[in-house]
């Protein structure tokens, strides 16, 4: 055998994580799905494998040359490169049998065979919500979205975090309106770099498209409009721009921003911010980023829009919509390395038990009394010495352990000792569940 | 646009599913994912795309043959096919960073491009749990599996069902005892038949193996050993057999159906059940399959058993483990189809928020009040008339309504309907939560 011995390893640009990484990762997409849920969005479980034919009916360049294609039988296959093309399909296929708006969230993984590099990733988790109307989708939902981002991240408690809206009716209004129309998507992609090439270089950029300086003038006063939200939107008003795309925009952020505040989000969660675009040519309407005010460098852990039409390469039904996504893998190695969250337990068990030579049957029973109190019970079967075992449950980070011997067997109690505090004390298992759940409470 | 439309579809012997079928699948998903952590079990998640020279480090034949494999740049790469091999590859490659005994679960999809037959899938979810020793692992663990099972499906609600166990040491050893022992692997898979096939033609193809008739007798007498666990341990020790794998066998037999009983499995729920063998190659212990008893012709479950070796084909350390796995996506087709699961609701939503012609600042502020008391609630912001808002609740299966009109802004409160009952009261905020909450803890 020995000689034919394969080298155990993955791919380079695949995550997979040691118990302790595996259970904070967990915690957080639990979470996420949490409020996804509590929105009201239904799940979806689409195959990661579709035909090519239809994953790639938009696709082109870049996208096709990342994809994992390949042949079986007769079929020209590939795996899903994000969330949102298969939704397409999905709604496409059953329109007829979906109730709209249809929200919904998926969160899987998607695969993507680009060159690996720091922080990015060949298969990842991307957190998906998307809303779809049938021919048209309230603009309450512009505001839903960030509400759930704002829950998202709050709950998460990762610090303090900014979600930047936009409208792409304001943007592209004023562009018209300054008769630069033509150039709407160069502009948009110089201005999207304000942040990382500073207003001089962005300020040439646009001169070498050929602006003139009025109009760069009037660009750069645009773009960086400031004040609280209010005086954004005032701002807005009163720009000396006649066109109603733009108008229509500067109404639906000003709604926007008023029902995010009935939606329970602090104000200092969210700001207007006018150098939004997103790169993606199909959004229509409000846009949105979100950066964690400490760490800005992360640049937007949660992105998305509204666009008009998701299902346009299938059917001929108008089908507008809104979304947002997080791309959970990368968010979590970045959130890692930047020591923001920690992993601290390998072990998901709230008690150990620990039988110290005793016959097995007592502590078996006590472990099922401990699981039938809803908690997590792990027993340490094999005969071993006090000190081996207990250093198991210090390497797992149980948080309680539950010594039994024969003293134990005979009163009928367990030995419960918190790790933490090193406190035991001799109680009978009722009583030790209930001194068990007063601490977990309060912590 | 149109003429390039592509039809929108996915391949066959792939499953997706309705939303009102995806929430009843991820509530089956999600007591498993309770039950196995509740035992302690720690989370795995392996990527689906490996080299093709470690997923097929053991693999031959027909797994080979039913693999999706493809090249990306350099690389040979396939799709995983089961989760024990990347389990293997795993423990193997990290067994420095584990602390053993390692319990690990995943619940992932695994891919077979097999021809698509009726309940047979291409994508699939298997729920795997595995205990993986380092050089040991304590018999108690061989109990522990099937107390595992046991709360599973007592959770799932399916009807009563039925834990085969068996012992490979008891079947091998009995083979040898005969002068067998060469013809095991054919007499364990015509044994595996007798439930199919029947008694006579058993006992045919046993004499077709050259197999002599006392020898058969002693075969046929053996299998269809019967009576209470403990008159079959009483049986099989009283059986003429000089053999030492076989008595230790039995040994292990008696001590893990002793354990189970401490479990708390009720006796009723498990048999020991000689005919058991599990075609792979690889079970050198205990051995398990679980059948619906109302729904035999499913077959098996649930299966699994114990291993001498997991990962002889990456390193040369002993791990021993135990381990079964659920099929899920065939088992939730095979329980759909026969009725024994039915989906209910197409809504997660606890409560559905209808505002009717008013400001939606009110509404949001009191869906946002109902998500802060723990549950899930959607609001309809389009303007419609209140009887198409109505059919939209029912569609859904949303449980409760809370119905928002200029009379309920002014006096500070919902109209709250019961969607089951029909019964509807006007109620403060504080109110109707608690009366939801009330209600949603009777049923």
């Amino acid at each position: 055998m020995a000689e034919n011995r394969i080298k155990p390893r993955i791919l380079t640009g695949f995550m997979e994580l040691l118990p302790a990484d595996q259970i904070l990762f967990n915690r957080i997409y639990d979470t996420i799905r949490e409020v996804y849920e509590s929105f009201g969005f239904l799940p979806l479980d689409t195959p990661v494998i579709e035909l090519s034919e239809v994953l790639l009916a938009k696709a082109g360049g870049e996208t096709e040359k990342q994809i994992y294609r390949f042949t079986k039988g007769d079929n020209d296959l590939a795996l899903r490169f994000d969330l949102t093309v298969p939704l397409a399909r999905y709604v496409a296929q059953h329109s007829g049998e979906l109730t709209f708006p249809f929200k919904r969230y998926q969160m899987s993984k998607v695969y993507r065979g680009e060159r690996p590099q720091k922080g990015r990733f060949r298969e990842f988790y991307q957190c998906d919500i998307d809303i779809i109307g049938n021919e048209e989708l309230d603009l309450t939902y512009d505001a839903e979205i960030p509400a759930v981002i704002y829950n998202v991240f709050r709950r998460l408690d990762i610090g303090k975090f900014t979600i930047h809206i936009n409208n792409r009716r304001v943007l592209n209004g004023f562009f018209e309106a300054l008769g630069l129309e033509n150039s709407i998507s160069d502009i948009l992609r110089n201005i999207d770099k304000l942040e990382k090439i500073g207003r001089e270089n962005v300020i040439k950029e646009l001169a070498e498209l050929g602006i003139d300086d009025e109009k760069i003038n009037k660009i750069m006063d645009f773009i960086t409009i400031s004040g609280t939200t209010e005086q954004k939107i005032e701002a807005l008003k009163n720009m000396p721009i006649e066109n109603e795309r733009y108008k229509e925009g500067v109404r639906e952020l000003e709604t926007v921003a008023g029902y995010m505040a009935d939606f329970g989000i602090d104000k200092s969660y969210f700001t207007i911010d006018l150098t939004i675009a997103r790169g993606l040519d199909y959004y229509t309407g409000t846009v949105y980023e979100t950066t964690l005010d400490e760490h800005k460098g992360l640049g937007s852990v949660c992105s998305g829009g509204r666009y008009d039409n998701l299902t346009e390469y299938y059917t001929s039904s108008k089908l507008p919509g809104i979304g947002i996504s997080i791309g959970l893998t990368r968010l979590f190695s970045q959130l890692k390395e930047a020591g923001i969250i920690e992993s601290r337990r390998s072990s998901l068990a709230d008690v150990l038990v620990l039988p110290m030579g005793i016959d097995m049957g007592y502590a078996l029973r006590i472990a099922e009394r401990i699981r039938q109190a809803g908690l997590k019970a792990d027993v340490y079967y094999a005969q071993r010495a006090m000190k081996h075992k207990m250093k198991y449950a210090d390497k797992l980070g149980v948080p309680y352990v539950a010594v039994i011997g024969e003293n134990e067997v005979q009163t009928d109690t367990v030995m419960l000792k918190n790790m933490a505090t090193g406190e035991q004390s001799a109680l009978d298992i009722e009583s030790a569940l209930k001194e068990i759940k007063k601490q977990m409470g309060e912590n």
